[in-house]
């Protein structure tokens, strides 16, 4: 018998009936997808099949909270069904949103979340304190040496990570295999002006890895081999199981960043996909990343003030899954921006500073200590 | 210089002005992802930068069709990149909905498509006309013994195509290596009764591929060598890259059925995502699907008879890309439905028979030859 683990459902549903029919029907669909007068007795109905073990109206009177309890023998050892359990066909189904889950000890175990986590980076950068600063280098289209000046000039100046645009792939202009090793150097050799001149703190290299989904591991090992700190990783396009295997891979051992392109329709309806603070918090500590990026309020991007608050909740959440990780808010971040910011964040936090960057021109040095005072200052 | 292909995007925008706003926003935020004063004029302005080079306003006056042009050097050759061109942080904005694509001759080439697709499939089966009987094997939980009984059944019976539930993965139950080997005999066994008694068709066996992503081309050939015609995938979890590496893998050489889980909240809001057709049409063609699952209309899921439609339409489009599928609709089938379901899906179609089908227990091949025979005479 396996252990048991619990996902939280939000039903959209017009009575307790209703709600309750729908919780039945999701244990159903998410296990053993027949109808319930055909549930074979013994081992499938006792075991496999989901349990509804809670059913809590909100106060909203329209939505109820269910919870439903799951075997760790309806999964395995591998995240791709463990995704497909809490959500795979559910999630095609209207009015059901995923808001929680517990994983218990067993499944903590087979999936034990980031290897570094908030404070494993803040070890790793050697900033005792603080908000991190984290330049975005861009745009694509651009060769080599300019992403590779961009990593000195931004690392030189005091940058916590350097991180690859998540759009520099491996494209004719700035191919991969030229790209990492020359950025790896250029951000090295800042480290080491940096040392050179007392600072205690030094700047971590994360590569965008976006080739081919079955060729992660070795880009990603060519990206340490070349002298990166980390690894920037699209869970919405190479699936959240590629990001959790490089987590869980002795031999590689670099934090891991998570970008959420590809992810907003999981997020963005009020009544289908996944909570905010679910999917950019949780989802990505079971799915081992140490940062997780996403749009501030108030940018480009559609997300609430509220929305952000949740998602830096699940991120820190010291109950789990696994270690607490870094939120990452970006998109269409100013400087101006940055005090309100702090007072959302706080000093645990990846500040990304994205395309308003390149403003600076040849002062690019400047931006980045323009913002690590204010961030020092709390100003 | 690279070619061009272009992408069609349904805008809600207050105003033809908003609506070219936006255009031009996405034009910069999914290749250069920088604002637009800071474009590095030459190579990364007149190629890399997307293009708008339509905006048309829909008969509901709140929404414009947007066409935005790309150029293939933002991409390279993984399909991971093309989808992050296409829709990597756009999909995090509300009121953009990607309904259309040309790849144009040299995204064609780059990502042929299926290797099989329809008339493939019609010739590996041997059915010359009429809608194709697919049982699926389920429930999850149960042992090898009972997947193999019910693969020799169901294939002896008369089915076209045997596949097995998508939660089937690697569960402790009925581990991936024992299963696959016994469920292929089962069907081989099947295969070889029908050419005794002179049936020229035979039944294909599509085991589920869903252990860890990186290794989804060591188990496709493990269930190829122990004797799978093809394998089920879910792009939704193992990404769409995966799924196309197998298409196009010369040495791998068979088909694939595309499931929809964990890909529902693409589609089921009206103004974020991707469209029904976008989605299980012609991205499952671009990755190579031969096979597109969905979910019927009337079904527990909420699909539309025009959602529905549409995803046939997109399946079957001539004009590309790739070889024209077969869409598969399934979720809640029986034999009642099935005189509605041809008259909306027609001959050319993969008819999912799933839970129901347990309840016919040991008359199981019953439901198979029931199920022919109405496909057959068109009632």
């Amino acid at each position: 018998m396996g252990a048991r683990f619990t996902v939280t459902y939000r039903l959209f549903a017009r009575s307790r009936e209703d709600a309750r029919a729908r919780a039945e029907g999701i244990a159903l669909e998410q296990t053993v997808e027949v109808p319930r007068d055909v549930v074979s007795p013994g081992y499938v109905e006792d075991e496999i099949l989901g349990r509804v073990t809670g059913l809590e109206a909100e106060p909203d009177g329209a939505t109820w909270l269910a919870r439903i309890s799951y075997s760790s023998d309806a999964v395995g050892n591998e995240l791709t069904q463990y995704i497909n359990v809490i959500f795979g066909n559910s999630s095609i189904q209207k009015g059901i949103k995923v808001v929680g889950i517990e994983p218990g000890a067993e499944m903590e175990r087979r999936f034990p979340g980031a290897r570094f986590g908030a404070s494993g980076i803040r070890a790793l950068t050697g900033r005792q304190s603080g908000g991190f600063v984290c330049p975005v280098i861009k745009p694509q289209g651009s060769d080599t040496a300019h992403f590779a000046r961009l990593c000195h000039a931004t690392a030189r100046a005091g940058a916590d990570i350097v991180k690859e645009d998540h759009g520099l792939a491996n494209q004719p202009a700035a191919p991969f295999r030229d790209r990492i090793p020359a950025c790896a150097d250029a951000v090295a050799r800042a480290n080491a002006e940096r040392q050179a001149r007392g600072d205690t703190t030094r700047a971590l290299y994360f590569p965008s890895i976006l080739g081919h989904g079955d060729r992660v591991r070795e880009d990603a090992f060519f990206a340490k081999e070349a002298g990166a700190d980390g690894v920037l990783i699209i869970p919405g396009i190479l699936g959240f199981d590629t990001m959790n295997r490089l987590a869980q891979d002795e031999g590689f051992g670099l934090p891991i960043m998570a970008h959420p392109a590809h992810l907003g329709p999981y997020v963005l309806s009020p009544d289908t996909g996944y909570s905010h603070g679910m999917m950019f918090g949780t989802m990505m500590r079971i799915a081992g990343a140490d940062i997780s990026v996403f749009p501030n309020h108030g940018g480009r991007f559609g997300f609430s003030e509220a929305e952000c608050a949740g998602i830096v909740a699940d991120c820190r959440d010291g109950n789990g899954p696994g270690r607490p990780i870094l939120p990452s808010p970006g998109g269409g971040m100013s400087m101006d921006r940055l005090p309100d910011m702090m007072r959302l964040y706080g000093p645990d936090c990846v500040y990304l500073l994205g395309g308003s960057l390149l403003r600076y021109g040849d002062r690019i040095g400047d931006a980045i200590r323009d913002m690590r005072a204010a961030l020092d200052t709390g100003a």
